[in-house]
């Protein structure tokens, strides 16, 4: 199994997120990437630079208005607002407001940005590029004949929608997977096991029969990003019946979240998924900062080994995962189970 | 003329809101409302506290279960969340979101406050019940047969909605005292000339042909709420045609400010409107920190003898007005000329 990490993604680090009342240092830090890195070193794996993604790939999946913004706002906004080292909006198109674009760069951010905890930089561009390059690498290397692809991305990208950056992820980096293997398979299957609904992908997918997706989540009653992921959302128009959520009540634990993913996995198989794609969230994880679910590392074993039982042409996308002490050790596990799973195959 | 404070709305301040990327003092300080209280005594207006706001007037405005989050959630979210001295959210339902009501508190939050500069405290509830029973209590002065009186209110209203608080702004006193003005008129306008769009205002009586509402305020494209304001905005159903939005050009200047009064006091004739609320806003002044329409002192004398020359029995509620410094001054002469026509009147 090959791992695809883009140098432009090396160093990124957050500005400051509006977390419970504060103003903090974002949980998506760099040593994230880096945990992710050594696990990859370490078991050996072949890790490999991408070439950045094609523009028409990106135009493809992100809407050009929102692609600008987000490369060229921070360039433009320091002349307005001198001293402003990041962008976050303090109002955005909520219930009672037009989801219209205003001119100001304030309301701009309110309308490409979805929330407190997502801050536009300088930086943020090129980070977000490289691991977008990441992920349509490793899905070309798949199409080329690999069975399985690891890609490490950060900024992480499931919650990014095609015209909105939000829950640190700015370029939906599993969409762009799922796009390069469309290229080749007619029905592309999305499974998302981060422990937050994967809205962004559900989004850009929702009116289309031949992505399939499914999430598997904690409760939005209860958890970030709340105001979406709910088991009635099940796609609109053609997409009707191709999106399945399988929100799980907080504190779940191993058996009813592998009760669900058996409910996903049939349905991927019904779907006749010719190519998988993984969003591959660690933050289930019991040790998770951000978490909720808890997971045990034999439940994530499992989870791996029945994905992996698809034996389907899959690519790896890393998504979230925050206790950066114990975020290698689940990783690794998982990926030696689609090593192992590759080398019998 | 008398003038109507609450003790309840004495000694309010904000929690820090989040502005330009930072977390500061809110612009709504205490002293603004104290700025107010000197103007009217040094004035020598009556200035009397009004009884606590009934109930049954408070739900005929707002959901209820809005009222239940702003007057107990600062009670019940410290056991959740120990240290936190405010609420407020990091995601709201935004653009792709869905409009929906979660469990935790964080998301409640979320659906229920419309931005980053309105903390929900311990002391909100009390401020803003305070400054709702000042609007309540001076609409029921000039039911009662006086021309015309003053509401102190601070907290403003203008920006809150039935079902969300917003922009400093958390019971909306001009629609409280609409609302009382309509059980002795059939037809009631309100005039909004705060530099800020009355978007709350607007939302309540959207779909209304009994209130006629007008909002002066600079163009939304690049002044905060952004997302709403627009002249195309014009009512709902039977509300179609009375809703009359006049955004202004960023430094528009007396002239311009003037030609569109005429406009928003024509339409107030043509409705024949029995009753006149004003959401009296001085942040159209030059002087104002968070304004941007440039109008003089003279321009706003202007302003109250254009609309006083309505002849309408007329309440004043106070909206916003930001430079402590300027703002009595901007207030007084405003006063004054409503003052000085009832006595000719």
């Amino acid at each position: 199994m090959r791992a695809v990490v883009s140098p432009l993604q090396r160093g990124y680090k957050s500005a400051p997120v509006f977390f419970r009342g504060k103003l903090v240092e974002s949980q998506d830090t760099p040593e994230r990437l880096e945990a992710f890195i050594a696990v990859v070193r370490d078991m050996g794996l072949d890790l490999i630079e991408p070439p950045v993604i094609a523009d028409a790939l990106l135009k493809s999946v992100h809407d050009p208005g929102y692609l600008e913004f987000v490369a060229e706002a921070p360039g433009r906004w320091p002349d307005m607002m001198p001293g402003l080292t990041s962008l976050m909006p303090n109002i955005y198109p909520t219930r009672h407001f037009r989801a219209r674009l205003p001119l100001h760069y304030l309301g701009q951010a309110g309308y490409y940005l979805g929330d407190m905890v997502s801050p536009l930089t300088a930086q943020t561009w090129a980070a977000a590029l490289g691991s977008a390059s990441s992920a349509a690498h490793a899905a070309s290397l798949v199409l080329a004949g690999e069975p399985v692809a690891y890609a490490l991305c950060r900024p992480s990208g499931h919650h990014a929608h095609a015209d909105m950056g939000q829950g640190f992820c700015f370029l939906n980096n599993a969409a762009i997977a799922a796009t390069v293997a469309r290229t080749r398979h007619a029905r592309v299957a999305v499974i998302d096991i981060d422990v937050h609904h994967g809205n962004g992908t559900q989004h850009i997918f929702y009116d289309r029969e031949d992505v399939f997706f499914a999430s598997l989540h904690s409760d939005p009653d209860m958890t970030y990003p709340f105001f979406v992921g709910h088991a009635d959302e099940i796609g609109t128009g053609r997409g009707e019946g191709f999106n399945l959520n399988l929100p799980l009540k907080v504190g779940s634990g191993d058996a009813a979240y592998l009760a669900a993913l058996d409910i996903a996995i049939e349905r991927i198989r019904r779907f006749d998924a010719g190519f998988l794609v993984v969003s591959l969230g660690l933050d289930a994880h019991e040790s998770d900062l951000l978490g909720s679910l808890d997971v045990t590392s034999q439940g994530f074993v499992e989870i791996a080994r029945r994905l992996a039982a698809l034996r389907l042409p899959t690519v790896l996308v890393q998504e979230g995962g925050y206790t950066v002490s114990e975020v290698g050790l689940v990783l690794r596990s998982v990926l030696s189970v689609f090593a192992k799973t590759v080398k019998q195959g």
